[in-house]
């Protein structure tokens, strides 16, 4: 089957792929042309999420058809491109009645969210989430899934010189609390957490923590999970590795354990991923979900030629690599 | 019913109990007896494992009868006493057979080493499991509960002047490799245990690590294991946390867990209780666990007094707060 991609984003992943420090290596192929020099030479296309609308379908495909909307099935498909030749497997149905750009970043971060909230600690109306890198793109869907859920989350961020702004911005979302890295230690904080949570033994309080920061933070933080919480390792922005206290482990049974979307994707059926892509385009739908902050890069009017798109998807790649930009680049293809 | 106790060890986390930096209080009574003011206080026996054996029964008590033999069921019990009253939740009956010594260590480091063993992962026979501290007692019962069961060990100990001694004595328990600490982080050793292995990619090689030693030679061992391998703290003898790259846990899935043989006992069922000794007696039986190496510390023959007793005592104590005394202390108490 044929497709036309109509956005696709760039992640920190997707560079991380491209400077050979990510475990997944893109999909090379020698069909993608021919190089200046005439030599078929093995090339990939960078990007690992996005979504495409099916413009051919073979006669053996029986789910798919002509107009569909179609996000990655799995990593390292190549999604920086205008069209594309890909199997149904390649690729997730999912239902219109959302935007592009909306379409285009379900795969990675609200996925990441909705499965870390769903498939580690079972979490009931009214129970407590920790995180940290809550103003993240992963950690905003962390807030606005758990809030529509009825859980509740205590988020911390960076503290920063606009920090009140971030804050209401947070609560906006829906965050029940949010404290800075800075507070997260004091005993101030220690108390008010236990009164939030009601923390009376051991045995109840917080019983997932997300993490995407590492280092000092996630240890504090894994102090405030109750007996056998998961501490979840998402994503290392400080560069910093996790030191873990042997009493945590041993005597109050906490759970350190990595999530990682691309082994999701490849240990689960086409089924799971419909439904899950369902569950979360009806957030979106009811208004649960919002957009992330971005930034649309237009691709492909008549008025540009190669330089000018070169020089666009650098300044789009620099913006995304620099991270504290704050906004996603999200390439939008407009044939 | 009322029990009499045939022997009980002293495990060092016995000593950190009565220093208080244990999380297990000891079961505190009135009943213990009048102090020499004349005051009722509350006192607490120490001890958590031992051997006793039934001496009288109540006329509800149907699966126990006097002669029987008990071990505890439960940690806080206090077992460095003659006789104690008891109620059948608080002891597992065992299949008589081994010695009371054997008896007497049965539910601390071999039923440690047979759950680590079971309930993480998924281990048939010719799979690999990677532990530090070897030469410990849990180590020891690791080395020959995996022999019996078919399962290699790679076996890391400190690096020490008679470390061939300490290799034949280890290999003569089925331990199938050991290197030593030092040895781990070369690349001479990472090449030897690929080869060992069978390490061709991440899906097979090593699928559980144990460590009771935790810092460097933790985060080490934790990098042996396969995808999705499980690392298990079970004591930390270094007194150092332990520091995981976030990559192990993001990418390679590697879960990091603790355990606590405690806990265990906390949510099992009496059946499951008996199941398990009654595999591990049987091992013992068949000549496949040997004994801990041990001190016999006898108590109460008719010529000693309560100073005699209290030097004898203390001078245990001593032996096993020193920890690298290498023999375990044992109570045999003579009636």
């Amino acid at each position: 089957m044929h497709i036309r991609f109509l956005a696709s984003p760039i992640n920190p992943a997707d560079i991380n792929q491209i400077e050979g420090v990510y475990p997944l290596r893109p999909t090379f192929t020698k069909e993608l042309g021919v190089l200046p020099d005439g030599e078929h030479k093995e090339l990939a296309v960078g990007g690992n999420e996005g979504v495409a609308e099916v413009i051919a379908v073979g006669d053996q495909i029986e789910d798919l058809k002509v107009g569909d909307w179609v996000v990655m099935g799995r990593s390292g498909f190549g999604t920086w491109r205008t069209h594309a030749a890909a199997t149904p497997n390649d690729v997730t149905r999912i239902d219109k009645g959302i935007g592009s750009l909306q379409a285009a970043t379900l795969t990675v971060n609200a996925c990441t969210a909705f499965r870390m909230l769903k498939d580690f600690a079972t979490l009931k109306e009214g129970d407590f989430v920790i995180q940290n890198g809550a103003n993240s793109g992963v950690g905003q869907a962390v807030i606005q899934i758990a809030h529509a859920w009825n859980i509740k989350t205590i988020n911390i961020v960076r503290n920063r010189p606009e920090i009140e702004d971030l804050k209401a911005r947070l609560k906006s979302l829906g965050a029940t609390y949010i404290v800075t890295d800075e507070e997260l230690g004091c005993y101030k904080t220690k108390d008010l957490i236990k009164e939030w949570t009601n923390i009376n033994d051991n045995n109840v309080g917080i019983k997932l923590g997300l993490n995407c920061v590492g280092g000092k933070i996630s240890t504090e933080m894994a102090k405030y999970l109750c007996r056998s919480g998961y501490h979840v390792t998402y994503g290392a922005m400080s560069r910093q590795p996790i030191t873990i206290p042997a009493s945590l482990l041993i005597f109050k049974d906490i759970k350190f354990l990595g999530y990682w979307m691309s082994r999701w994707y490849q240990y689960h059926s086409k089924e799971e991923r419909s439904e899950m892509m369902n569950e979360i385009i009806g957030l979106i739908r009811q208004g649960k979900l919002g957009d992330v902050a971005h930034d649309e890069v237009t691709w492909g009017s008549s008025n540009e030629n190669d330089e000018s798109l070169k020089i666009k998807l650098l300044d789009a790649l620099d913006k995304s690599y620099t991270g504290f930009h704050g906004k996603k680049q999200i390439l939008q293809f407009q044939l």
